[in-house]
């Protein structure tokens, strides 16, 4: 295979595509063209994981019922976020809107597989989290290549994740990472939603750095 | 800001990025310019994170003898992992070079603020884990946008993440992460290393898909 080029016009873009990138929880309602979710899942199966060990699952919800489960689960565990809120801030929070589940065309939950015998255990013995980690590098992946083709996706973790487990019927031994509604947005913006609302600003990244 | 377009030959070369990234353990020895680390820690920042948090907390290590600390923490584990090893795999187990502490000219330890009151909350309640996962996804941006100018990053995960936390001095409320050897590497590949030394192989994508 030929050595790439990454070359300054490209790094350009690739910093947009940083920037550009979103939490999406309004969608519009067409759906993704055939194969594409498939596509995007075969590209997040290009990120690192620990030892080889690829332990990403990724379940496509399709069944309404299933979906449904999904949807209360989410109410219930947001009433209760809700509820936790301190006074002041309650109003605000409610206002917010926090998933497109009920928008989104695509479902995708995915799962982590700690038990997988690939990569024979190497690199996660002393660091046993770098499984779920590897999981999240993949959905993070499958952000970059879907936004670069238009595609929002929003994470969903205001879930009850033990009962995800039993609402999409998956190995008990699986651990939830991420639920995610997957379609186009019905906008752009270079913008966190939660800042565009008010709820949090953004911190310099200069106040993050130590040196040792 | 204008709304940057992401076209085919893009996404193309985005695919390249994703494809020749690698985990990368051998490294030549000259320094990054000026400043390098610090702006791709600047980009990391773009990452998204579970309620607008923000959790990651970036350590520069160079002082050589914390350096020298978390060599001697690798060497403890690894040696452990390697006696943990079944017999007919040990001596595989021991060619293989896992990381590349003695070689990167930059160490940068990647930490999570669990009890950052940033976000207020927002997101974190069922499912707290994703304070980790935003983190996660900050080392994922600084590795593509590394990649990117041709700088390789490999991710050492054989430590005792207690031990290194006292040996670089931080916050004993943060979670390590990642610890990350930074540098120019000694060649590209589009293979993970792991699969070009024979110890593990990649799985089709297909095998990790479902449908509910």
């Amino acid at each position: 295979m030929a050595r790439p080029r990454f070359d300054a016009a490209f790094r350009s873009v690739l910093l947009d595509l940083f920037l550009w990138r979103r939490d999406v929880r309004r969608f519009r309602p067409e759906g993704l063209p055939d194969d594409v979710l498939e596509r995007l899942i075969r590209t997040a199966c290009l990120a690192p994981s620990v030892g080889l060990s690829e332990p990403w699952r990724f379940v496509i919800v399709n069944s309404p019922a299933r979906r449904g489960a999904i949807r209360a689960n989410f109410e219930r565990c947001n009433a209760d976020a809700l509820a936790a809120q301190p006074a002041d801030r309650r109003g605000g929070y409610a206002r917010l809107k926090l998933a497109g589940l009920d928008d989104a065309p695509c479902h995708l939950a995915v799962f982590a597989d700690a038990t997988t015998g690939q990569g024979r255990g190497l690199g996660r013995r002393t660091m046993p989290e770098t499984i779920a980690y590897s999981v999240v590098m993949a959905i993070h992946t499958l952000w970059l290549a879907a936004r670069a083709e238009g595609i929002g996706v929003g994470w969903v973790s205001i879930l009850d994740p033990e009962q995800v487990k039993a609402e999409l019927d998956v190995a008990p031994d699986w651990t939830l990472i991420g639920y995610l509604c997957v379609g186009y947005p019905e906008s752009e913006d270079d913008r966190p939603a939660l800042e565009r609302d008010g709820w949090e600003r953004r911190r310099p990244a200069a106040s993050v750095i130590l040196v040792r």
